[in-house]
């Protein structure tokens, strides 16, 4: 058994290869690419993927998996190996399901969908994209019809990114999560807005590249095992436990772009180098799902990034890099600027009070196209009837509308935006957990310290990989499911005090 | 056969994108890759390789070239397709004589050499890499034997670089090259050394890359498809027709490194950017020998990069960038300095002159240590005494003798150097066919104008890549074989007026 099972893994571990090449291939056309490359970089990164999926399709592998199963069933449950082929018939399944001619189609429609929508967004162009997004919503209809029964067509993309959850306990989690949140925001925008003009000087980009990494070294990414680059969508990248890089981009006109997508990264980046290095090019050596992975991301970036301890240690030393724009800002004023919270346009620059209603609006809008209740021509018209009623604002066109986001064009519709939200419940549930083990967490931030903080997460989360699926870590770490009560708690409490609410 | 042909060239194209994907990954390893990605690197060198490396040798490959056989010899003998059958066969006869599991043990064996030469050249230990290099010797031998029968046993090494070319031809030309070279030598070093200290001041990285930039671009090498990074050992290399990267290294104390290194570079890009477009990603689209590689960055690099003419246009544009340094340094003394003739240990640093001695005693223990008949460990003493002989100095110690390159510790023993050689020869040949067609490009060297000399380089040698073997090509280019009139006048001329011979 010992033999099959190293077969299995050696096999597994070709697959990894294959797409941690197909990884590097991407990190570079998206960072130092020429031009003149595109055309022949996308033919490279198509012959990968297809060598790879070939190779995790291969019925050698079921035939592996069935042989090893009795094996796996002897086994402690807890083990890694029972983890391993648990994890790796998962993955098995999900890609056996899934036709090869019907992939080859979805690759080759979505590389045309996000071309156009790069020529059509600029153009506040939706007319133009629409046939495409009705292409994809039929698309994501069929990927979903490969793994019925469900109970809803949306539920197998989110098993695919969140596997475990459902569009009922999402919608569920969402409708709580509104309930709680609509009464804060209220409270906040009837009051004047805060001030973030500090913010928006000029920042020279080499100075705020150096911060960024000053920071991203103190929190813990570890720069021996990975790099800091630019690039246009920032996105975190991994291609072997000791190689997971970063990247951002500098808007010397405005100072939280980078800095906070830098964090953002770091945290992301941070859970994989976390990873117990006996998983490293296994099917274990991930985050467990987008839900978990978000989660670190925002701990670091908001819960962390944003807290007023963190900032009485940092705030002197960007003042120091800083001093014509800074130095007459005071730490009260620094910090009410970066927790600015208003009704905005653009999901990705939203404060972390209003971020989860613009995640809602998604959700919702997925679930209805896919239902076919809602036909992509509406789309324009339902998106600024839901933002008027959700935000009290109308975009005034649809680059600042239903266009802004990548997501719809650059793959299937369904199954990523919910991550985001549930991201930002995890975080605040596993640190609010972090907290009562080590309350000593805070005065450390204050310090500039973030070992103990790191290290609760590093041993009761990023180890862990894919060892456990989100729920079951979730209640491994904190002796329950998925809950809002500690997020909703840590925003009434940190926005509760910068609005005296 | 139309069909049969396609799948070909489809099979074909895939191991081409696997090969590509590896050179990513190389050109990642030595430029930005953090030191914690290696060990995973190399396992995914290793996957790609082996991947590439079976689906060259699929049997379905040789049936389908014994298929299309009969249409080969249908069609006119200059055409694309039979050049491309012609082609793809010799790869694949090339790699089905080679077992893989030899293959497996050799790159196994060169990695550990490759690593321990990396530790003991610093040491200057030569007794510790010496057995690595008898195995080496050893394989080398085994690697040639799967070719036989052959007329020297380092001919099917030297044909996996320079087709075509054996030990026979090699050493008579260089017979005939040394016969020529030695006078020219005596009668320049029996001459007070020439005075480079111009060249050995301080100048600071950035400003040296900005001018490596503007004269890459000047003499043609195009960054909309390309791109230049440091590295430790410069090379080029090749993802497609549109992305063809150079790299270099800076030193801040000596200004030839960096920019003739750069040159060098361009000269190798600028042949591969040249290849006709219709061949890119086929087996046809690369450089066709080692040698004619060489005689390209040899051209840009020394014949143009080191001419009168370039610096009469270029070095007002160098005094402006350090006009600390050059202000008063004469044109006269700059172009001096830059064509120094020396009896040097370093290969990489000799000048046009001495290079090719270096290359024949190189080229001669190759030959030796495959025969047989000089032992690894008497290397050392073999190296001393034959420097004595041919360059009337002796070095020190072996780091800059026998273990100065990295070529016998990271491959074969036998098949690269007599390329370089060769390439010094070839660059001249053409260059002379190039002059005659079109005697306005001396004029046009000395008002910054290259497109006259690369149009005919594009022309009659870069558009090619692979269609004409090299011997093929020379024929074609020059109306006879190889020979070694063109370069021995044109160091007579150039040395001579320098030297006043």
């Amino acid at each position: 058994m010992q033999e099959k099972y190293q077969e299995l893994l050696n096999r597994l571990l070709e697959i990894n290869d294959l797409n941690s090449a197909a990884a590097v291939l991407n990190w570079d056309q998206t960072t130092f690419m020429p031009a003149g490359g595109a055309e022949a970089r996308g033919r490279q990164l198509g012959t990968l993927g297809r060598i790879a999926q070939e190779k995790l399709v291969d019925p050698a592998i079921g035939r592996l998996l069935d042989q090893l199963q009795p094996w796996a069933d002897s086994l402690p449950a807890d083990s890694d190996e029972v983890a391993m082929l648990r994890t790796a018939r998962r993955d098995f399944e999900q890609a056996t399901k899934i036709p090869p001619a019907f992939l080859g189609e979805l690759y080759g429609h979505m590389a045309m969908a996000y071309q156009t929508w790069t020529e059509a967004r600029p153009a506040n162009d939706f007319a133009r994209v629409a046939p495409y997004l009705e292409k994809t919503v039929e698309y994501s209809r069929r990927l979903a019809e490969f793994f019925a029964p469900y109970d809803h067509i949306i539920d197998p993309l989110i098993d695919n990114a969140d596997y475990g959850m459902k569009a009922a306990t999402v919608s569920a989690i969402f409708a709580e999560l509104r309930a709680a949140l609509v009464p804060i925001v209220q409270a906040i925008t009837s009051q004047p807005p805060a001030d973030d003009s500090c913010l928006r000087q000029y920042f020279a980009e080499k100075d705020q590249d150096a911060f960024g990494v000053e920071v991203a070294c103190a929190i813990g990414y570890d720069f021996e095992r990975g790099r800091l680059d630019k690039t246009h969508h920032p996105f975190t990248t991994k291609f072997s436990l000791g190689d997971v890089r970063i990247t951002t981009r500098y808007d010397e006109h405005y100072f939280s772009d980078a800095f906070f997508g830098t964090v953002h990264e770091a945290g992301h980046a941070m859970l994989e180098q976390g990873v117990n290095r006996i998983y490293d090019g296994t099917v274990l050596g991930n985050g467990t799902s987008g839900g978990v992975h978000e989660s670190q991301s925002r701990t670091w970036e908001n819960i962390v990034g944003r807290s007023k301890p963190f900032w009485k240690h940092f705030y002197p030393r960007l003042q120091a890099r800083f001093p014509m724009q800074l130095a007459k800002v005071s730490l009260d004023s620094f910090y009410r600027a970066v927790n600015k919270v208003e009704n905005s346009l653009i999901r990705v620059d939203a404060d972390e009070v209003t971020y989860n209603l613009h995640i809602m609006l998604r959700f919702d809008f997925e679930m209805q196209m896919l239902e076919g209740k809602l036909a992509v021509k509406d789309l324009p018209e339902a998106w600024r009837e839901r933002f008027r009623q959700d935000f009290g604002i109308v975009p005034p066109d649809d680059r600042l509308g239903c266009l802004q986001d990548v997501h719809w064009f650059g793959g299937p519709v369904g199954g990523v935006f919910q991550g985001y939200a549930l991201g930002n419940i995890l975080g605040s549930l596993f640190y609010s957990q972090a907290l009562q083990a080590h309350p000593e967490i805070l005065s450390e931030l204050e310090q500039g310290k973030f070992d103990t903080l790191r290290s609760w997460l590093v041993e009761n989360i990023y180890r862990h990989g894919r060892k456990y699926t989100a729920p079951e870590l979730i209640q491994r770490v904190t002796g329950g499911p998925i809950r809002i009560g500690p997020y909703i708690q840590y925003l009434k409490n940190k926005f509760g005090e910068l609005y005296d609410l």
